[in-house]
């Protein structure tokens, strides 16, 4: 596979990990059009590549990522200017749609895990799109903050649907009421960050976790075990997740993966699994395959 | 706009910040229909008037709200006994109702902030009213009881609802199980309440609270950020997110607001946000102004 | 009622708390098609029983439960095996089904209180197994694992759905993608168990919450307060919760439990409830008692 190339990204794939590094550091990483429609493309090939078992993704330079680039100032947010006609941005079809929101309806729909790398600051569209990442480690540099009130818009992105399941109703509504800007203690104090590092043991860090995945799991159950998740966690009834479950171990219970899973355990030795992601992802939503969220 | 009067209830509005105080200090701010009533009422007129940023809740007297007003002894969970048809309780037409219900789905849907300070004891219904107030600040002196199995009856105030939302399936149940009352610092552990404070500094450090939203953000803002929240805490999938933020940055994006929002930014100077409220809420939700679950 | 006999619990009723039992201690309670049907039956015992009052669930010998039975090595989640369909396993009518998730959605519909004591290594279905029991209470050697994609296959159980309402998203996935095995401490300090214990200490602990549940509450209370929260904790509004709550209110509020709550508050006296479970269960959901989910 020719190794793709972004404007707005670096992409690098070594040892089954995959890092995607916002790259416009001179811009704090600021969130562009452009950059909506590369990440958007990233996790296509990341999904596709069987070399990939997990996902990082960092920011360039001191910040991940400073939110919606402002250069156009005033009329930054204003769908409807002829600037951000010009730019294709905020359309599809007919239908005016959110620019976060679909980042993050691709990455929710990921076969991958996604871990993010929290370098520096991230405010608005930077931190709401780490949402749908599995995972947030960050610097105990970073700083995040929900600032849409303070800009004269709301929350984006679908982060009134992730916010609230990853720290409960009383943290979101304090964090989008006052738009205030916080430290990396008080993400992990209310549960957004996993665990803090120094700046230099940041991406290590990250590294080690996506390697425990890598190392162990078998590809498919992992892309199988992320879909159940993030679909269930928002499911009316467990006899939803017990109808996927029960298609799942049918599929997945009789193939190579478990045979080996189960005899490498058994056996005391490294797993080799045989299956891949990009062919042998059993059906187990009637709707699999149809991408009809993106 | 005349001050309305209420016989439970103590209403001021002072520079952005409605207080609401439960005022039947004599028996501990005991719940009763004339309360519901009018707690119904004071949230309309928080929700239709512009000087209103920020509502904060509290007790007069030593207490929160001790609760259901038990004057009525065996009989006071009775909604077919002559007294309670007598007080008009309990029914709306031909449908028996929840008291504590119509309250919470009045303040689920409250436009403005609500922040709840709890002065002192706080059981049955007077803390199942608190869980759709956003955001809880306790006095040390707080204590907490879902007390519904010891008295016969069952947790009300769509509370089976809000509760596993805000301190996890396991802590609601346990503390629906047992019926006990427990102090502030348990809540203050398990999530409940945000923050606890010094009974002479709660009422001080609410309201620092609601200035920090009032003096930072804009109102049309937060009245939709508060929606987007509550609404996607129950939704199946982001994608109902992202339908109602493309709407929302759409209409938004391109308003007032936001061009005061970024040039006050860029400009480092606090901003003054032109619309309000009363005027210029876009319609996100196809059923909105419908009031649907009132 | 005659003492039930199993072949894989043990089961014993003693002063309103049953005890269950996983028996298979030279196998570390390793689950078997023969312990998922016996589960299932014992809960139908205990909600029949109402000397029932909530039931403790433990494991005999070192472990909780070592998860599935591996003696058929690779083939062990081959539901198509000839062994497994020898055992009638997996198949209910046409559709293949996954055993643990037949469980799990027994005890979802439990009519009592249901508490883990986690004397042990629970892994694979034996910690999915606990995410339906209401409250966890764990030795200090206890060990847990989601090990799955180690196996080659998916989580199961329902654990999608429940997992995430107890330790949120983020913790749910990195335990599902690492598979790993982690102590105790992690477990409580990620919200998995409520408590550690000494070993010694583990099953009086859980006696004594079960105790502060039987002697206090009204049993048909908290029949109804355990179903209000399970069905609630994936409804979309809280709608759904104040129709239910307004049916519950109108049935127990003229109870004989009601009258007898509020008389032994007001007398502050020990309450003797007169209803019973077995009797006296309102009808509050459309579809109550046709378990459908099963």
């Amino acid at each position: 596979m020719a190794a793709p190339s972004f404007e707005t990204l670096i992409y690098a794939v070594e040892d089954g990990i995959a890092t995607i590094t916002l790259n416009r550091p001179d811009k704090l990483n600021a969130f562009t059009a452009r950059m909506m429609k590369e990440l958007i493309e990233v996790f296509d090939i990341t999904d596709a590549d069987d070399a990939v078992r997990v996902v990082i993704v960092t920011g360039a330079g001191r910040a991940f990522c400073a939110g919606a680039d402002l250069s156009a100032g005033g009329a930054t947010f204003d769908r409807t200017s002829p600037q951000a006609i010009e730019r294709e941005e905020g359309k599809v079809g007919d239908v005016y749609r959110d620019g976060g929101g679909r980042v993050v309806l691709r990455m929710y729909e990921s076969l991958k895990p996604i871990i993010a790398a929290v370098n520096g600051p991230a405010v608005g569209v930077g931190v709401t799109m780490q949402l749908p990442m599995d995972i947030r480690l960050a610097s105990t540099d970073a700083k995040f903050g929900f600032v849409f009130a303070r800009r004269g818009i709301t929350p984006e992105a679908c982060s009134s649907w992730f916010l609230p399941r990853l720290v409960g109703m009383q943290t979101a509504l304090e964090w989008c009421f006052t738009g205030r800007v916080f430290g990396a203690q008080e993400a992990k104090e209310r549960g957004l960050v996993r665990s803090l590092h120094a700046p230099d043991e940041l991406l290590p860090a990250a590294r080690a976790l996506a390697r425990e995945i890598a190392d162990n799991t078998a590809p498919v159950s992992v892309a199988l075990s992320r879909q159940l998740l993030w679909r269930m966690a928002g499911a009316d009834h467990p006899m939803e997740a017990h109808k996927a479950d029960s298609r799942a171990i049918q599929s997945r219970g009789a193939a190579g993966d478990a045979r080996e899973g189960v005899s490498s355990f058994l056996e005391k030795r490294a797993p080799v699994y045989p299956d891949r992601v990009s062919a042998d992802l059993p059906d187990i939503w009637p709707e699999w395959g149809e991408h009809p969220f993106r």
